[in-house]
C-alpha cells in the first residue's frame, strides 16, 4: 500500500535521536496536554508517526541512557546495582562505574561505518574520563557528564563540568548560568545551535550523521531562556518543554532547508515519565499510574514520535510496543550493518514499521534495579512486584504517585506477587486501577502466555556486573579535563570508596 | 488577518451540535486517550477548532441538556432540587417536572424564524407530554425522552418509549432491542441515518435547519452496533466510542458531498465527563479530577470541537473558556436573532471566536443543584464547597474518584470553605491536586479577583422554581401517546406524588 516507501535513497539515512529528560507521555499537546502548546512537535506527528505504546527500559535517567545506548537492559549492561534489592540507581559525580568498555554502543558502529556521530546534552554513563562519550562512540559532544543540579560551594561538591568535547568548556553555574530564582538559562538555546551547526557542516560534507540530542531542561532544576520564561500557561515546567518544541522545531526546519529531510530519521521521545514527585515542576504522564522512579505506566511510557518525510507515510498511529533500546537495532539495520553476535540485544529494529507498516510482536520488562517488576504483553500488563518508594520516605514528602492510591498496588513495601501477579488490561484501564480478578478466564489466558515468557527471560538471563553500586568522593568532578586551562582545578579529597545508598 | 471569514454566506447558516452522553474529555485522540481510536473526530478539530477549556453547565445530564437549550444556570431555569443541599438531581420516568413553559429554548426561536428543526436522540428534559421535545421548539424528535435503561418487567417499570415525533414508535428492550450481554443495539445506527436524512432533506428544499443530535451510546448500558462490537481496546466502551466517531466523519461527510458544509457550523461535545463510577465501563477525563457527578474538572470539562469550513479557520487550539449554554447565544447570533430581554442568559456568543478568533473574558461557574460549589476565572479555580459523595454512599462502592485521593478536596462531607476557598491554578495543575497556600500572595491576588465577581454572582440570582424535588409512580412511561396504536398501554397505577431522593 505504501509504495512510496520503497522510493527513497539506498544510502543509509541521517539519524537524529531526540531524547528529553523527565518530559512525561502527556505533555506534548498532540498526547494530550490540555495546554496545547507544542506546535512544531504536533506538527512534527502529523508528518509523521505517533507511537504512544512506546517505553523507556528504566523508570531513571542513567539507566534509561545506558539501555537506549547498548540496546541492552540495565541489568545486563551493568546499569543497575544490587546494594539493595529493587533499587533504583544512577550517575551522581561520586559514582565510581559507569558504561563498560565490554558494552558496543551503536554509536561506535555506526562511526567505525562513516557516520558523523554527536552527542549535544546529557550523557549521564558516567563522569570517570574513561566513560566519556569521545571513548564511546561519539565523535563530538557538547554537554554535561552529568545532571546540572547546584550550585555547589566547591568544598563538599563542585560544579559539574560542560564539555566541549574531551575537555571541559566550564562549569555549571559559574560559567553556564542557571537562575534558580527566575529559571532562566541559555542551555536549550545554545544545544539548539549546537546541533543545527553539526547538521549543516555535515550536510556540507555530504557525510552521513548521526546526532544525539538530549537536552535537559525538563529536569529539575528547571530552566528555559529569557524568550520562553513566562510565555507557558504551566509555569516554569511549561517554558521549558515549549522552548524545546520550538527548538525541534528549528532542527526540522534545518533539514528542510538543506533538503535532506527525506534523508534524515528524525525520533523523539523521553528517557523516563514524569517526575511526579516535583509536583507543579514535574510533566504530566496523565492517564498514566504514578510517575519517575516507579515500574507504573507514568513512569516508563514515552511521548514518542519518529519522523522521516517519504519514507513514513505522514499522519499514522502505531500502537507497536516500542523501547528506547529499539533505536540501537534500528541505528544498525538503517545503516547496514550487523548487530553483535556475541550478546542478547534486547531491542528490535523498528525499519519495517517504518517503512511497510509491519508491526512486531514482543514483551515489554519492566525493571527496577535488579528485579524484574512486571511485563506487558499485549494490552496485558502483569505486575510480579509492585513498589513506589519507603513509607518512610514517603512520609518525608516524596511522593511518587501524588493525589494516586490503589489498593495492593501503590504500595510503600516491595510486595511479591509473584505467585500471582496483579493483572492489568491497558486498553480498557491505561491507569492500573482495576486488577483483573484471580479467578476469571481472562486472567488465566492472559497469565498463560505471560508465565512462559517470564520463565524463559530469567532462565536465559545472565546479569551484567553491576556498575552503580560504589561511590567514592575522590572521583567527583574537581578537577576534569582541561580545568588547567581555565585554571579552574580543585583539589581532589582523599578516596574513600564505599557502598552507594539507594533508597528508591 | 483572517480574511476568509468575511466571505461566508450572508444568509444564516445550517447548525448541527453534537451533544454526547457522559463521554470524557480524555476519550478522543486529539485530547489524548491511548488508543487513538477516533479519527474521523481528530479529522474535524484540525479542520476547525479545538477548545479544550470547554465546560458544562452542571456534571449530570438533565440539568446540563436544560442549561445548553435554555442558555441559562440549572439553578434558573429550575433543573435542580431543594430536597438537599447541593444534590445533583435528573429526570428518573417518575419525575414530575419538566422543563417550564417560561422557559425559552433556542430551536424556539429558530422556528420561529424560519429554521427545520430536530433533536435525535436523549432528550430528558421531562417525560410527560407537555415537555416533549415538539412543544418546545423541535419539528421533529426522533429519539427518547429518557435514558435507556431496562429492561424492565412492565409491573415495577415500565420500559421506555422511543419516539417518532409526539408519539411512540416503541420502547427499548421491546422493540428497540439494547443485548446486555453481548452489547449489541443498533441505536447509533438508526440515529446517523435519521440525522443524514433530515440534512439531506433540508438541503434539498433549500431550507436552513438546526439538528441537535445526542446519541446516548456512551452513557451505560453501553452498546454499538454489531460491526463495531470488539473492534475496540478499550472493550465496549470503545467500541461505542469508534461507532460514534464512525457516524460523526459520515454526517461530516454529507455535508461535504451536498456542497453545503460552508454553511453550516457544527459542534462537538459532551452533557457531562465521564462516568467514573462505571469503571472501565465508563470514559476517561484524564488528566482531570473526578468525574460524573462531581463539580471538579473531571465532572465537567467536555471535549469540544467547533467546525465551520471556510468561517471557522483549520487547525485552531481556543483556550476560550465556553459553556454549552454558550450553543444559546451563538446560534441566536448567528440566526439573528435577539436574545430575550426579560431574564440572564448565561451563555455567551462564540460567533465572534468562530470568526474572528476574538475571546471573550468570563466566568464559569460549577454548580451542583441548588449550591454553586467552585468559579473559575482566568486560569484559577476556587472550591467554595468540595463534596464527592457521602461516606456511606462510597463504601456501598460508588466511588467518582477511583484511585484518587487529595486530603481536604476528595471529600466525603459537604466541606464549607466559603470564608477561605481551596484555589488551584488549572496550567501548572490541570488535576487539582496542589491547593495555592491561603497565605500566598498569589492566593490573595487570585481570590481579589474572583471574591466581588462571585459576591456579585450571589446578589443577582434568582433562583428558579425547582422542577426536580416530586416524583411519582403514576406519571411513568406506562401510557405514552401513540401506544395504542402499538397494543402497549399498560395500567396506570394510582398517583402517590412524593419528595425523590437525591443521594448525590
Ligand atoms: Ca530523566
Ligand atoms: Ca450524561
Amino acid at each position: 500500500a505504501h509504495s512510496v516507501s520503497h522510493q527513497f535513497s539506498p544510502t543509509t539515512p541521517n539519524m537524529i535521536f531526540m531524547l528529553m529528560d523527565d518530559m512525561g507521555w502527556g505533555d506534548l499537546g498532540v498526547y494530550g496536554h490540555p495546554v496545547k502548546e507544542t506546535p512544531n512537535l504536533d506538527k512534527m506527528a502529523l508528518e509523521g508517526m505517533l507511537l504512544p505504546d512506546f517505553y523507556s527500559a528504566n523508570p531513571l535517567c542513567s539507566p534509561s541512557r545506558a539501555a537506549m545506548l547498548t540496546g541492552r537492559l540495565p541489568i545486563r549492561n551493568g546499569f543497575y546495582t544490587t546494594n539493595a534489592h529493587a533499587r533504583n540507581a544512577y550517575t551522581p559525580q561520586d559514582i565510581v562505574g559507569g558504561i563498560p568498555d565490554s558494552e558496543i554502543l551503536y554509536p561506535e558502529l555506526l562511526q567505525k561505518n562513516g557516520y558523523a556521530t554527536m552527542i549535544i546534552g546529557k550523557w549521564h554513563l558516567g563522569q570517570q574520563t574513561h566513560y566519556h562519550p569521545l571513548k564511546h562512540g561519539f565523535d563530538e559532544f557538547f554537554g554535561s557528564t552529568n545532571c546540572h543540579f547546584g550550585p555547589f560551594d566547591g568544598k563538599e561538591q563542585p560544579n559539574m563540568p560542560v564539555y566541549r568535547n574531551a575537555t571541559m568548556a566550564g562549569r555549571y553555574y559559574q560559567d553556564f548560568p542557571i537562575n534558580h530564582k527566575t529559571g532562566e538559562s541559555n542551555l536549550t538555546v545554545e544545544y539548539t545551535q549546537e546541533a543545527i551547526k553539526f547538521i549543516n557542516k555535515n550536510a556540507a560534507n555530504k557525510k552521513p550523521f548521526f546526532l544525539y540530542w538530549t537536552p535537559d531542561a525538563t529536569h529539575t532544576p528547571l530552566f528555559a531562556s529569557k524568550d520562553f520564561l513566562g510565555t507557558s500557561q504551566r509555569g516554569l515546567y511549561g517554558d521549558a518543554v515549549k522552548e524545546l518544541d520550538y527548538s525541534v522545531g528549528q532542527i526540522l526546519d534545518t533539514l528542510k532547508t538543506l533538503g535532506i529531510d527525506k534523508d534524515t530519521l528524525v525520533i523523539f521521545s523521553s528517557d523516563n515519565g514524569g517526575a511526579t514527585y516535583a509536583k507543579e515542576s514535574g510533566g504530566s504522564n496523565s492517564p498514566f499510574l504514578c510517575g519517575k522512579e516507579t515500574t507504573f505506566e507514568g513512569g516508563m511510557r514515552e511521548p514518542t514520535i519518529a519522523w522521516w518525510p517519504g519514507t513514513i507515510q505522514p499522519g499514522q498511529v502505531s500502537h507497536q510496543l516500542g523501547s528506547l533500546m529499539d533505536w540501537y537495532s534500528t541505528a544498525l539495520d538503517l545503516a547496514g550493518i550487523s548487530e553483535p553476535s556475541d550478546r542478547i540485544i534486547d531491542g528490535i529494529s523498528l525499519a519495517p514499521l517504518f517503512k511497510k507498516g509491519q508491526e512486531t510482536n514482543r514483551t515489554i520488562f519492566y525493571y527496577r534495579g535488579n528485579e524484574m517488576m512486571a511485563v506487558r504483553n499485549g494490552l496485558y500488563k502483569a505486575h510480579y512486584w509492585t513498589w513506589t518508594n519507603s513509607l518512610e520516605e514517603f512520609n518525608e514528602g516524596t511522593d511518587f504517585c501524588p493525589g494516586e492510591v490503589i489498593n495492593n498496588v501503590t504500595t510503600h513495601d516491595q510486595v511479591n506477587n509473584t505467585a500471582q501477579p496483579v493483572l492489568f488490561h491497558l486498553g480498557r484501564d491505561p491507569g492500573e486501577k482495576y486488577p483483573i480478578k484471580h479467578n476469571s478466564a481472562e486472567y488465566k489466558n492472559a497469565m498463560d502466555v505471560i508465565t512462559p515468557i517470564v520463565d524463559d527471560h530469567h532462565k536465559t538471563m545472565i546479569a551484567g556486573n553491576p556498575q552503580l553500586n560504589y561511590c567514592d568522593k575522590a572521583v567527583m568532578n574537581w578537577a576534569p579535563p582541561g580545568c588547567d586551562k581555565l585554571n579552574d582545578c580543585l583539589p581532589i579529597p582523599p578516596s574513600n570508596k564505599q557502598l552507594c545508598t539507594w533508597v528508591h
